[in-house]
């Protein structure tokens, strides 16, 4: 353990998180600049009583003004059959909305994208900056279910499968 | 998709959350009382530079006093072959410090957990109430590598291995 109490580099996080799986989801949302969406990996549920959730997003990210200016912002929680629109959603300099990806517009006009395991339609509630990052904070207004798939999580810099459940949580 | 934009109900939330992989970590802190902790799957990192991390404790929640009170907290990232531990942090009405449970006490007195993945102890910044939950910020100070082990997620209702890297994601 290192016992220095200064905050550690950056480098020495990135290599600590690495085995920390997290969930995938793609969020999106509409605006003058037409739709914008990014992939995520910072998404957590925080209260069902106000349904509430919340993700981070980086302050230099391309759908950050467009997410901070929306009514309404999308959460699309993927499955072990939608690597390829995480990756999609992940890369820089392209139409992350153009074929392959298929998409109609939901209340506000954000962006729903098809064939997901779950969408999550929410009211913006907040936004606050935090380290390099924006802590984004809505309310749950709608819900739909998609075909169900095994999971997908980001570990150790790759996208990985989840099985189906094995051991029932106490 | 429902239309309606009013809150959705805790019921339908919660079902639409089932598919959500989340990674599993416990938190751990120090107080007057002794050691506390809990089983999370709110645990994010939100930034390298600043290091930044945050996670998400019910109101209710027996360790939360505890959490909110002390000037560090643990976070334990936890792998397959610590569900029986991940288990024992989210049973009520034991002593989860108790063996089989190993540990010593860490800066300020924070425990920390053997045979984890990783461990980070990290200097509570703020905590703040969202819903029934308090978001709790924290630097991370100091970081420790354990044995190395497939992950460990919360899907479903139930605790899941991962299995190694397959894929690189781009």
């Amino acid at each position: 353990m290192t016992r220095s109490l200064r905050p550690v580099p950056a480098d020495a996080l990135r290599a600590a998180l690495r085995p920390h799986a997290a969930g995938v989801v793609v969020v999106t949302a509409a605006g003058e600049r037409g739709p914008a969406g990014l992939t995520a990996t910072s998404f957590t549920p925080v209260s069902l009583t106000p349904p509430l959730v919340s993700f981070y997003i980086g302050q230099s990210a391309s759908a950050w003004h467009t997410v901070r200016d929306a009514d309404y912002f999308a959460v699309h929680v993927l499955g072990a059959r939608q690597r390829a629109l995480a990756t999609r959603f992940a890369t820089s300099g392209i139409d992350r909305f153009a074929a392959p990806t298929t998409w109609r517009p939901g209340p506000g006009g954000v962006p729903l994208l098809d064939g997901v395991v779950t969408q999550l339609v929410c009211a913006q509630l907040s936004t606050r900056p935090i380290g390099d990052h924006h802590l984004v904070l809505g309310t749950v207004v709608a819900v739909a279910h998609g075909p169900d798939d095994a999971g997908l999580v980001h570990r150790d810099g790759a996208l990985v499968p989840v099985a189906s459940s094995i051991t029932q949580a106490s």
